[in-house]
C-alpha cells in the first residue's frame, strides 16, 4: 500500500511498487540475458561521515544522518544503485528548511561568506545529478525548500497563479482545482517534483502538446541569488531587451534559488481521454504524429513507440490479455505485424471537444492504414502514468538495471536520431560482452520537430561499482553520439552534472562562456550547486 | 505613385502618401487644436560633418554624404523631424555593405582594434532610437545589411527557413511563396524591417494571436560578437540550460550581429479574413476579447480599439461613407453611443475552417451585445495596414505631430493601465497650455494579457526642437507611468535608445546589471551599438 513516505534509496513512496509482468522477464531474458545478481534492497546505513561544522544560519539545521542520507543524491540510476549498496561519497553536511525569501536570502549569504556550499532541493527527482553531493573540501548544506510550499497568489481573470517553489505537482493541482483551474503541467515526476525544480529543469509534462512546457507556463518569477535579488514581474509578452525569465529557466540552482514562481493557468478540462492506435511502421507513425501537430487540432498529447517498446508494451499489456492470440491474428491480417507502432493520441476539454479531436485523430490513423484500438490502452497508460518509475526498483531487485535518456530533433532528422542512438546505446557494452536493449518513444511533439525517449536495461554487475561502469559506459556513448548527431543533450531532463562534460558541445565554447559569466556575476564565489551546467569534469561514476 | 526608393526622413517608399480625411482634420482641430506652423517637406541637406577617417575593413566602406544621411537615424518621430528640418547632431562616418558572416566578423575585429562604433543596421525603422549615431569622440561605422539578404536553406519537412538577416518582409513571403509556405510575421514595418530587425528587438507581427511573436519562430541563429562567434542550431525544444537564444533576442545589437535565423514556417493560408464589430463600451470588448483568446478558437487576430480611437476610426472610414447618420441612428437605437468600441476578429487559412472561427467570433460579440458589422471594416484595415505609418508625414506637412507607444499587461490590469497612460500622456503637455489627443487599442492578446498600443497626436511647434521638446515631455512621462504601473516598457517597439533610462525599473538592478556582463563579455571594449538598452542616458532631445 503506497504511504506518504519517501522512500530512500529508491523511486516514491515507501509500499508503491510496480512489479514486471512475466512477459516483461521473458522478453528481458530474451534480449539481454538472464539476470545478474539482485541488488541489496536498501536503503543502507548512513555512511560514517561525520558533519562538517556549518555558521549559524537564519533557518534551523539538520544534522539527523537519515535526513543528510536523504538528501544526498537524485533519482538517477547511479544515485540508487549506491543508496541501496552504501557506496556513497559524500553527505551534505547539513539540511536546512528556511521559511520564506528573506531566510533563503540570509542563508546565501551566511554560507558565501563561510566559504559553504548550497544546493537548493525541490523534489530531489533529478535524473542528471542535479542535486548530487561532490566530496569536497568545502561544507554543503541542502536547501530544503520544502516549507516554501503552496499557492500564495491567483488572478482568475488573467488566469495566473503565484506558488513557492516547494509545491509539489498534487499541491499545485490541489489548490487550483478549488477555482476548477488547471496547470496542466504533469511530468512523469509529478507526484514528487516541484515549481521551483520545474522553472531550475525547464520541465516539460506528459500533455505539453497542449499545455506547452514550463517555460511556456512561467509569466514572472524571483531569484534570490548570492548577489542580490532578480524580480521579474508577470508579462503576457514584452519586448524590452533580452527575456531574463529564460535565463533563470534551466538554470538549475547555479545562478540562484527560484523563490517563486507565477504560471499561466487554464480551466480544468471536464474530461481526458486518450485513445491508442496501431501505426503499420514508424515512418507512418511519425507522419501520423506530425500531421496531427501541424493541422493543429488541440490534442494534449501524442505519443509514438517505436516497434521494439509497442512489442514490449503488447507484452505487458495487450497480449497479456485474454484473446491476445485472436488479436494478433486480426492485426497480422491488416498489414501489422512485427513493425507495428502504438500511437496514443489524447485530449482535455468538454466531452463533445474532445470527442471532435479524438475523431480527427482516429481519421488521421486510418489514412495512414492504422488500427484504431479505442480508448483502452489509454486508460491503462493514463492509471499508471506516475508508476512506471516504480519498475526501476523491482527490476534492480531481480538483476537488471534500466535507465532512460532523451532529446529533440527537427522532424527531417527524427529517424536518423533514433538510428544513431539506438546503435550507440545498443552497441556501448559489445566490447564486454553485455547485451544492452533500447526502446524508444517519440512524446512531446511540435510543428518542427519531436522529443525522443529511449529507455535500456543491460544486466547489473556483481559489483555496484561495475553496474555503474556498465552505465556509465552507455550514458558517454549516448551524450558522444547525441552532440555529434548536432541535437539537444535533453529535451526535459536537464544537464545537471551528468551531461555537463558535453555541454559546450551543445552551447558553444561563447555560450557556455557567457553563462559562465552570469554565474559568476549572480555567485560570485562559486557558492551555488557548483557542479551542474558549467563543471566540465566527468562526473557519471562518482 | 509608390516607389521602390527608401525615403530620407519619413517612412517608407518615395511617392508613397497617405493623407488625412477632412474628418481627421476636423478631429484634430476639435481635439487639440488648430495646427501649428508646417514642419519643412524634407530631406534636409546633409550637414557638413566631415567623415572621420576609418581603418581599412573587409568590405568597402561608403562615405557619400547622402548614404551618410540616410543612415544615421532611424524612424520614431524626433528622427524625422531633424531629418527634415536639418538639426542633425551626428551622421557615421561610413557604411559598409558585408556580404557575409565572415565579412561581419572580420570588420567587427577591425573597428575594435581601431576604436571604430559599429551599428549594425537592418530595415533602419527603429522607433526607440535603436540605430541612431550619437556624437561622440569614436568614428561610427553603420554595418548595413542589405546584402545579406535571402533564403538559403529550406527544411519543409520541419517547416524550418533560414534567412539572412537583411531579408525583408516582402521577400521572406516572396521566397515561401513558392514553396506554399509562410512566416506569418507582418508588424506594421513589413515592407521595411528585416529578419534580423526583428530577432534583435523582439518583433511581434499584427497576426502574432495566430502566428506567434518572433520569438516563438525563431527555431536557431547565429551571431557574431566581436568576442567570437554564437551558433545556436534549431532546436525544437530543449532543457539543456538556460536558453542563449532568448538572450540574443531583443538584444538590439549590443551583444553582436545577427547572422543568420532559421524560423518556424508554415503552410500557407488559403485565405484571410478580418470582421468588424460594435461593442457597448470597453469593458464589454476586453470580454469579448479575452474569451475569444481563452478559448483557443484559431484567430489570427483580435484588435479592440478604445472609444477614442473607434471614434475617429468611424470619422474617417465608416462615418464618410454614404448612410453614415443612418448607420449612426442605427447604432444609437442598438444600444451604441459615444462609449462604443470597435473590434476587428481574423482568421487565416482554409476558407470553410476561417467561416467556422468567424462565426465563433461573431457568437462571442452577439453574447455581450454587440452589433457585427462584417467584413468591410475588416478589408479597409487590411487593404491599409502597413501605409497607416505615412499619415505621419502629412500631418507634419500640416503642422501636427504624432506618435505611438505600447506595453502589455495582465487582464486584471489592462483597463486601470489603460486609464493611467491616457492620464499621463494627454496631461503631459498641461503645463504649457498645449493639448494631446490619445488613442487606444488593445491588439496582441494572450491568454494572460493584451498589449496596449497608444496614438498621440499634438501641435507642432514654431521650432522644430520645441516640438522635440513637447515630444520627449509627453515620453518621459508615459515611460515614467509605465515602469509607476509595474508593467512592461515595451510589447514590441524595445528599448533603444529612449527607453533605457527606464530600463533598470523594468529588469531590476541585477537583471540589468547581468545583461550588462553578457555585454562586457560578448563585446569586450562596447564596439558594438554601445548606447542602446543599457546606457541609462536620456536621448530624448538629442
Amino acid at each position: 500500500m503506497q504511504t506518504t513516505t519517501r522512500r530512500i534509496g529508491g523511486w516514491g513512496f515507501e509500499g508503491e511498487v510496480y512489479p514486471p509482468s512475466p512477459q516483461l522477464v521473458e522478453w528481458l531474458e530474451r534480449r539481454v540475458g538472464p539476470p545478474g545478481p539482485p541488488l541489496a534492497p536498501g536503503p543502507c546505513q548512513p555512511p560514517q561521515l561525520p558533519a562538517r561544522p556549518l555558521p549559524r544560519l537564519a533557518s534551523d539545521v539538520s544534522s539527523d544522518s537519515r535526513d543528510r542520507l536523504a538528501h544526498c543524491r537524485g533519482q538517477g540510476l547511479v544515485d540508487v544503485i549506491r543508496l541501496r549498496s552504501g557506496l556513497i561519497p559524500a553527505l551534505p553536511d547539513g539540511v536546512c528548511r528556511p521559511a520564506d525569501a528573506a531566510a533563503v536570502a540570509a542563508i546565501l549569504g551566511e554560507c558565501r561568506r563561510a566559504g559553504v556550499r548550497v544546493i537548493p532541493w525541490g523534489g530531489g527527482t533529478s535524473v542528471t545529478g542535479g542535486v548530487n553531493v561532490v566530496a569536497d573540501s568545502s561544507p554543503v548544506l541542502i536547501l530544503e525548500l520544502e516549507r516554501m510550499a503552496g499557492m500564495s497568489r491567483l488572478d482568475p481573470v488573467s488566469g495566473l497563479a503565484t506558488f513557492s517553489p516547494g509545491t509539489t505537482g498534487p499541491a499545485v493541482e490541489a489548490a487550483l482545482a478549488e477555482h476548477r483551474l488547471t496547470l496542466g503541467h504533469f511530468p512523469q515526476s509529478w507526484e514528487l517534483s516541484t515549481v521551483g525544480g520545474w522553472v531550475a529543469t525547464r520541465s516539460a509534462g506528459q500533455e505539453s502538446l497542449g499545455y506547452g512546457r514550463i517555460e511556456d507556463m512561467v509569466a514572472g518569477l524571483e531569484l534570490v541569488a548570492p548577489a542580490g535579488r532578480l524580480r521579474l514581474p508577470e508579462r503576457p509578452a514584452s519586448a524590452a531587451g533580452p527575456d531574463l525569465r529564460q535565463l533563470v529557466l534551466g538554470s538549475e540552482g547555479r545562478f540562484g534559488v527560484i523563490t517563486e514562481a507565477t504560471l499561466r493557468v487554464r480551466a480544468r478540462p471536464a474530461t481526458t481521454i486518450v485513445e491508442g492506435a496501431l501505426l503499420p511502421g514508424l515512418a507512418a507513425g511519425l507522419d501520423v504524429v506530425r500531421e496531427l501537430v501541424v493541422s493543429g487540432a488541440p490534442l494534449t498529447l501524442v505519443r509514438l513507440s517505436d516497434a521494439n517498446e509497442t512489442q514490449m508494451a503488447m507484452a505487458i499489456g495487450l497480449a497479456a490479455s485474454a484473446g491476445a492470440s485472436l488479436v494478433r491474428r486480426y492485426l497480422a491480417l491488416r498489414g501489422l505485424g512485427e513493425e507495428a507502432c502504438l500511437l496514443l493520441y489524447g485530449s482535455s476539454g468538454e466531452r463533445a471537444c474532445v470527442r471532435d479531436v479524438l475523431l480527427c485523430g482516429r481519421a488521421t490513423v486510418r489514412a495512414h492504414r492504422g488500427v484504431v484500438l479505442g480508448a483502452r490502452p489509454g486508460r491503462h497508460w493514463l492509471r499508471d502514468r506516475f508508476r512506471h518509475p516504480y519498475l526501476r526498483e523491482s527490476l534492480l531487485d531481480l538483476g537488471w538495471a534500466t535507465d532512460t535518456l532523451e532529446t529533440a530533433a527537427p522532424w527531417s532528422a527524427v529517424a536518423a536520431v533514433r538510428e544513431q542512438l539506438v546503435a550507440a546505446i545498443a552497441g556501448a557494452l559489445a566490447g564486454g560482452d553485455e547485451r544492452v536493449a533500447v526502446l524508444c518513444h517519440v512524446s512531446h511533439p511540435y510543428r518542427d520537430g519531436a522529443s525522443l525517449y529511449f529507455t535500456f536495461f543491460f544486466r547489473c554487475a556483481a559489483d555496484p561499482e561495475a553496474t555503474i561502469a556498465r552505465w556509465a559506459t552507455v550514458k558517454r556513448a549516448a551524450s558522444q553520439a547525441l552532440v555529434d548527431a548536432g541535437v539537444t543533450l535533453s529535451h526535459h531532463h536537464g544537464v545537471g552534472q551528468w551531461h555537463a562534460p558535453w555541454f559546450e558541445r551543445e552551447a558553444g565554447v561563447l555560450g557556455r562562456r557567457v553563462l559562465a559569466t552570469v554565474a559568476a556575476d549572480m555567485d560570485p564565489d562559486g557558492t551555488l550547486n557548483p557542479h551542474v551546467l558549467l563543471d566540465p569534469e566527468d562526473r557519471l561514476e562518482v
